[in-house]
């Protein structure tokens, strides 16, 4: 018999959510923090896992859009990113740079990119020269740096993984078409893989990407009612075409800077994937993104009946996988429980769990993630049944989590409303009225550490007054703290 | 119309063998140098298009073998390196160092990682506690960095894009069978799907990975007769795991070090299946690795002729994918000359050319990569004659290769005929006795470049004598000049 020790626990959300978020990645075996390597973690199997299934999904979509991938270098010449004055800004308290490289010193400082508009800039101008070369659509699929002095795992460390869409257009227009048909792609992901559901807006001039002239976002509510940033796309205009001098001959024989865009989403997503489902019990999974649909346990009982519990749950498993669903037959030398235990901390969809009995009588005993009693299924038909069950699974995480992100969800007319929704640690997805200053967001910022998530691309015109300054605004604005 | 300039010109191999190779490179839009970062490359579209299909066969391949995946930090504290004493002098030269970080100077340097052993041994110690916790299977898709002063595409630069298996045992036993495992594995994918035939041997002392007890390979013959080491399997016996104290309770309850292994391939492949099967065309790629199998081109002929040629050729694009194949159907505004040379460029393994005549004959005109004439197909039962076809170019090109292998594989016996096959830049594989020291190695890499490339695993036992020094041998090893 292996070791059957009791895996450690999960702290409540409601003792200490921080705590939560952290131990769910632990005993899921997510990812683990460095710790050698400052603000950085090591993404683990079943973590890495969820990534691919995630990379699978997006990237068949930008595919379909017409992207192709590539592949530019990790290291950037630090000159680079001073040719876009608000992008250096913005980026340069976060750099790694590499000073040093076969035994010498570098004339030229390089840093670990972290994020590819300049160097990919530098190549789009070899690679564009006519109208005809446009548009081009390349997205890269990387590992990228930001120094950052709080980290969390997933949600902000100082490497993590991503892809960046970068492409280039000949008219603004297109651009624009561009960067909502990817914020669009990002939304269904996130909506219809993840079940998350998200809030599409523009951010503030004060939230966009350092050098573009407009950002467009995802904002997901997460369990604490905190908004976390799930994926983000840019309307760079003209600024990293002028600064990389990217100019194409216009079809009336002119030379004219290109118009650029860039998107991208990041192994943050599994931060939001954890915090939208899991519970006091563990990581909670939507079968799109389950690396294991099903864990099938068998009790074995007495001797005899060993051979026959064995038979049935190859063939259980051999049904599922039929179905085109990752199955496991947990056969290892561990107790039930224990097993029970550990798959439900991994955040599978479904158990089903076999015995002597169940055989006899044609059934199995069947309990998805979220259930509180077993269910009794026949045996007969059951691939189908599970396939069917783990669809109808997908859209109830869905809709629970948007009726907690509408429940959430409330409009506030006075700072006295405002700061209380806001007080101590609490959240909410606030839609205010805004005069639309960089100096009433700072105010707000500093007094309740809230911020404008964004102007959501639904909201309707609606005259009002700013919640704090009491001057006019003509539409409300989402507020909340964030991730 | 678009624009019909005719494309650059490939060097013929027999003028410039190097320059063909980055020409090749360059026509087919596999990759351009980035020069303004030192030895790196950015991989371009259809390049990366070939590495993805490298990577899903392959990955397949390692998670079929239990395999799973996983990411660890590209930093690795530059204290890591020297816990290895062989590792650290193997690699220390090459490294790329962050100093600084954050706006601040690093207490402790970070290299960035020219390969993982020292990290990934790191976590082993924290993950492996018991036998049961092994065998700990776990393989790392990541780019790394290695600060090379000659470099080459894909064959040797800066950065490049790789996997890394790295592996932990209870016996060396057990690890030297997973070494042999993955070994073979590179083996069938270089001969199945690169149509590239490799020889499997054991490297030298002086050749093996630094920390290695022992370091298997696959070495390849490219079209100058050179040896590509095309990827490598290493039995670190107990190195890494002394170390980075990666202890286990065995099964009688002692500690023990693991055993551990590691292995990778990286996107050199792509250069090695560039001078496996290229000419002075251009790429030829194994329909396996082909992001386009089939490039159908119109010719549209007379006005009213346009309308049945494009319905032709988009429904034998849709019978050819319905058959899995990748087809393009090429409707861009250029003449299909200029087409055909582009995707001749391109290595695509087929083309079909459709005009009003073939459409009126129920046919198509078809030339394959090698081709030097065009056949007639009916247009019935295409689909599935074409992706008979694709199945045996694929073995067309590898039974090529291997002939020409074969035919450049010699046995020499004494020190002038050796000389004499190596003459200048000239090389073979040359199969010859060596006394199995240090000395004589550096002492005939000094002279004529040529190295050890292995001891192949299928080479009998035949007594016989060291082609320099006469001292006894017990049998042939491989000798050749290598990139």
């Amino acid at each position: 018999m292996a070791n059957d020790k009791s895996p450690d626990k999960i702290t409540p959300r409601a003792e200490d959510y921080s705590r939560w978020y952290l131990d769910v990645i632990r005993q899921a075996g997510l990812a683990e923090p460095a710790e050698v390597v400052k603000g950085c973690m090591v993404i683990k199997p079943h973590g890495y896992a969820i990534w691919e299934k995630i990379q699978r999904a997006l990237d068949d979509r930008f595919k379909e859009t017409g992207h192709q991938n590539a592949y530019f270098p990790l290291l950037i010449p630090e000159s680079f990113l001073k040719k876009e004055a608000e992008h250096v800004e913005g980026f340069s308290p976060e750099l790694a740079v590499v000073t040093h490289a076969g035994g010498q010193k570098l004339e030229e400082a390089y840093v670990i990119r972290p994020t590819s508009e300049t160097i990919i800039g530098h190549f789009f101008a070899k690679w564009i020269q006519s109208w005809r070369d446009l548009p081009l659509l390349i997205n890269q699929w990387a590992n990228v740096m930001r120094w950052e002095l709080r980290t969390r795992m997933f949600l902000r460390t100082g490497e993590f993984l991503w892809q960046e869409g970068h492409t280039a257009h000949a008219s603004h227009e297109e651009a624009v078409e561009e960067v909502k048909r990817m914020l669009k792609i990002y939304a269904e992901f996130a909506e219809g893989h993840m079940a998350m559901p998200v809030v599409c807006g523009v951010k503030t001039e004060s939230e966009k990407f350092a050098g573009a002239v407009q950002s467009f976002c995802i904002e997901a509510m997460m369990q604490d009612n905190k908004a976390l940033q799930a994926g983000t796309s840019h309307d760079l205009g003209q600024n990293f075409g002028k600064a990389f001098d990217v100019k194409f001959q216009n079809k009336e024989g002119n030379q004219e800077f290109v118009w650029q865009t860039s998107w991208g989403v990041s192994t943050r997503l599994i931060g939001g994937l954890i915090m939208t489902h899991s519970d006091d019990n563990g990581l909670v999974l939507p079968p799109k993104l389950a690396p294991v649909h099903v864990a099938i346990v068998p009790i074995f009982g007495k001797g005899g009946d060993e051979a026959k519990v064995r038979e049935a749950g190859a063939s259980i498993e051999k049904e599922l996988k039929a179905q085109g669903l990752a199955a496991v037959f947990d056969t290892r030398e561990h107790k039930p429980g224990f097993k029970y235990f550990e798959w439900e901390q991994k955040g599978v969809p479904l158990r089903i769990e076999i015995g002597p009995r169940d055989v006899d009588a044609n059934q199995v005993t069947v309990k998805d993630r979220l259930a509180t009693a077993k269910e009794t299924w026949p045996r007969a038909g059951l691939g189908e049944r599970v396939k069917a069950y783990l669809d109808t699974f997908q859209n109830t995480l869905f809709e629970r989590a948007r009726k907690r992100m509408n429940d959430n969800t409330v409009r506030v007319d006075t700072w006295d409303d405002f700061k209380s929704v806001f007080a101590g640690e609490n959240s909410k997805f606030v839609m205010a009225h805004w005069d639309g200053t960089r100096e009433t967001e700072a105010k707000i910022k500093e007094e309740l550490k809230v911020t404008v998530r964004c102007i959501p691309l639904d909201a309707p015109e609606e005259p009002g007054t700013c919640v704090l300054t009491g001057k006019p605004s003509s539409r409300r604005v989402l507020f909340a703290k964030s991730y």
